[in-house]
């Protein structure tokens, strides 16, 4: 990833140069005034005769606001499309829908161009929408949450949910450029910001530094469970993830091998997402993977993988997060260990028993355990209960 | 395009390699015990767990037997999905239903290969499906029609029709290799094979030949009205069409520029197609096609582009294949211009007043007519009626 760093002292602005397999792009983080009076020359050269833009209705006055400024363009119109999104409108009949309404009520042409403004599940539907509608219009993403500027934006992956699974139907698909701007985060909620925090863990606890670079002791000095973040704060923490994730993904675009890193945390703590949402508390997705991460952390210190000390540098962290780090008495063990059965790892290791099933872990810190040419290591599910039981008491508190 | 020829005296056997854009597949043609003998070792070495085969319910006698001899390989299953294809089962939520029976009938994994057995319509949905369903599945094409094997393969091109347009959702993908065994074209009705014809004749008319090829006189001299052709003569039609498509496609893979040479005929041919298939005697693709072409033809000529010689060599061709070259009395003018006003190459010129259409003409045989650096013309419609009324009698005939 090439840093740019342009006018550091008045307003914030940084533009990366994003590659991922054969896919390039600009990922460009401002705040302020800038992120429009830089924004608007750069999609007028574009010449585009439609924008599309398509918002979850969580963020229905900054989608207005931002669609009226680019109708304002000599040239172009912009329409809203607002969705109340969540994984179940995340489908191949929301991209359908979304299709006929672009052609019947804009008139879009092969000329036209697709915004994605929000958070991560919009970023996918309006990526898929632009991959395949006339075999691939042009693609804007407006991250406007933490998670999606940090975990989401470095990624190629687009797509949608099938009754059988999430992401089924998709593709690999770039935007023309990513342009992130601060001042959305400002009224993000704070479990949202320690949401995205937990997966900036993830890359801090599986991946190592960049020679050299002191950007994640600086971030980790600066955690505090009651902080507001900065901006110049924020762009740090965006900075870390999209660094981690782009130095992975270089060599892995697809997230089949050494990508699978991204998944630490995720088999339990998808497990416990889901499970959760079904109950009055559903957790946010980030406290779902940092509970996941202790789980992990705690199968490789009984596998003999991990220290004690090891062990603790996981709790420390999202004790300094201010995330829970216990798993509710609410979510049972035997129906944790009954959803791990269908984790899309599973069909990675040949020949999995249904007594085992495919994790992600570490061997030491920024170290993944690699058996079998992967970074995939096979755990009895007695074990996993086992950590899951003893991830309901934070003996590190 | 690079020609291999292997043992051409035993059983006809081909392999081209296909260049279009960044795309690059093999192209093998078969006949007679080598279709399956040299098919399946290949298929053994792709190690896959699940071949999906999608079939027209045309075929299914012939996708049960290659499935059945794909299902013998050791270590693969191989399931057939039926389907009736025609333009209204080209959609989204076919491709979804396919996704759906394919995870939960057959479980099927990153390791999974997609099969398209039949026409054009099931390749594109094949195709589609294989583009998006975990982001992008092995695909093998197996045509069975010779207007698939000669114009749909070679092409990357997948896609479904919404209620918006014919293939306005979809990719450009590649598949692994296409098949094509001409023993399938045996059984094929003879007004398939002439359809075929219409659109190789797009190519010999728009297309010249590459130099020093004789290809397309020595394939003129065989075609007679009443002709069943022999599996070296159809290979020779094929070749012809696959080397002719290729050659354009190189420089434009997306079919975006010169690409829309391919339209030659598409633009009265389509409103014809659509129009006759309302009524009791729908007239198949090539042979609207065919009618379109002559069309404009007499538009060039009228709009002193052609001359009457180069005009008759359009009827000539049509008269050689033995297909229709008067416009059905039943199909109205004022029905046909109507339709018209949705031709999809209307947004590919600026500011195309509702009078006039865009037309692909040329000015000499193989040579388009070239404006507003493309290769299409804007046309009165007062000169395509009338063109339409001079197509109503040949006066060729």
């Amino acid at each position: 990833m090439e840093l740019q760093i342009r006018t550091p002292r008045r307003s914030l602005s940084r533009d990366w140069t994003i590659a991922i397999g054969d896919h390039t792009f600009d990922y460009c983080v401002r705040s302020g005034g800038r992120a429009w009076s830089d924004l608007l020359p750069r999609l007028a050269a574009l010449q585009v005769d439609h924008f599309v833009m398509i918002a979850d209705t969580g963020v229905r006055e900054k989608a207005e606001e931002a669609c009226r400024r680019i109708a304002a363009l000599p040239g172009s119109t912009c329409t809203l499309f607002l969705l109340p999104v969540n994984e179940a409108t995340k489908s191949i009949a929301t991209i359908e829908q979304l299709s006929l309404r672009a052609e019947h009520e804009v008139g879009i042409t092969v000329n036209s161009c697709i915004i994605g403004f929000g958070g991560g599940l919009v970023a996918n539907i309006a990526g898929f929408l632009a991959a395949i509608q006339f075999r691939g219009l042009r693609l804007i993403q407006m991250p406007t949450t933490l998670l999606s500027m940090a975990d989401v934006m470095p990624s190629v992956k687009q797509g949608v949910n099938t009754s059988a699974g999430k992401n089924h139907l998709g593709t690999y698909t770039a935007p023309l450029f990513v342009w992130a701007d601060l001042t959305s985060l400002r009224t993000l909620p704070r479990i949202e910001i320690q949401s995205a925090l937990c997966e900036m863990m993830k890359f801090i606890l599986t991946i190592a530094p960049p020679h050299g670079s002191t950007l994640y002791e600086t971030i980790i000095a600066e955690l505090h469970p009651d902080m507001r973040y900065q901006e110049d704060q924020l762009l740090r923490i965006i900075h870390l993830c999209v660094e981690a994730k782009c130095q992975i993904l270089a060599g892995d675009p697809h997230e089949q091998g050494e990508g699978l890193l991204f998944e630490y945390g995720h088999t339990v703590g998808h497990a416990l997402e889901l499970l959760s949402s079904q109950g009055p508390d559903p957790l946010p997705h980030g406290l779902a993977i940092g509970l996941g991460m202790l789980v992990a952390a705690r199968v490789a210190r009984m596998l003999g993988l991990l220290s004690e000390r090891e062990e603790k540098t996981h709790h420390g962290f999202l004790h300094l997060i201010g995330v829970p780090t216990r798993i509710p008495a609410t979510l049972s063990t035997d129906a944790i260990l009954a959803l791990l059965r269908h984790d899309n790892k599973r069909g990675r290791l040949k020949a999995l028993p249904d007594d085992e099933i495919a994790m992600v872990l570490l061997r030491h810190l920024h170290e993944p355990h690699r058996t079998e040419k992967t970074v995939l290591t096979r755990v009895p599910l007695t074990v996993v209960r086992a950590a899951i039981e003893a991830t309901r008491l934070d003996v590190f508190a």
